[in-house]
């Protein structure tokens, strides 16, 4: 069992912003008691769909986007990569990981179709962002993850997730200046 | 002026949740009415010490090392990498970014001290990532950023943020499972 204290003690929020984001999809808890862990995993893994595989397709090979593909823990939680492109003709026809070959931008709509990509991540220069967001959103791209430098608003049929690591580290910051 | 309720949306958490946690640093909203935009900026910009540099060091210089050594966002908040080290002989000597030249483990001691360094940031094979925050720690290091795949705990003097960009696509399988 896990309470919700505890809980909100490690995704520091208050103990209450858990037990009512909870209860959003349903009655987990035993009042006074907490959560089964193992009930209330499997609830959350039905409410993020991560029993199931998602395919992405991601656009930009430099160094970060190859490092993304090549990155252990999304294969882990079902998000398997299955298309590669960059607008870079030098790199088109080269492997970026075993069974995925870098593809040009023209290839985008009809390889999102045919390979059923429900999810974009974008790793490409600031300069191109906006463009690849749009051809991405022209080929029914309905999601995606953006870790490019620049940040893309959510747009009408498309949820943009901007990652920034700034965040992270400002966090850490917070955390030194408070214990000096 | 901004509401809490728009903040509330744009951070996706409750309008409570909000004004409890700003009420915590002091009086900055006026009942009713918001939070005067440029005001908030600057007493959050003090509350995250982001008004002053940040020195770090980056340890892993491969792909995703490399990457985030260059990436943009970081230098624009007043994160500045100062010095990069790898395990693997062949890349030592090598300058990964213009003035940062890739160091020996056995430099990283001496240079965080030197530096003035105060972050670590991991992007080592998950082999190397326990050994690695070892090593960080010993040599005064109280704050660490880790994007290798292997989640590390905090220890008793060094707070460890974890990266994981599975849990953003985590949000978006929910938005596409939600709206489907």
């Amino acid at each position: 069992m896990i309470s919700s204290e505890r809980l909100a003690e490690m995704c520091r929020v208050h103990p209450a912003q858990i037990r009512k984001d909870l209860s959003y999809f349903g009655e987990f808890g035993i009042r006074g008691v907490g959560y089964n862990v193992r009930d209330l995993l499997s609830e959350i893994k039905k409410i993020f769909s991560t029993h199931r595989e998602w395919r992405l397709a991601i656009v930009g090979i430099g160094q970060m986007g190859t490092a993304l593909v090549r990155h252990a823990n999304f294969a882990q939680k079902n998000y398997r990569f299955v298309a590669a492109f960059d607008s870079d003709l030098e790199k088109i026809g080269r492997e970026v990981t075993s069974g995925i070959v870098i593809e040009p931008f023209s290839r985008i709509r009809p390889l999102i179709r045919e390979l059923g990509i429900e999810v974009g991540v974008v790793t490409t220069q600031p300069a191109e962002t906006r463009n690849v967001v749009d051809l991405l959103v022209d080929a029914g791209i309905r999601a995606i993850l953006n870790c490019s430098p620049l940040q893309v608003g959510s747009l009408e049929n498309c949820v943009v997730e901007n990652v920034d690591l700034t965040v992270n580290l400002e966090y850490l910051a917070y955390f030194l200046s408070e214990s000096m």
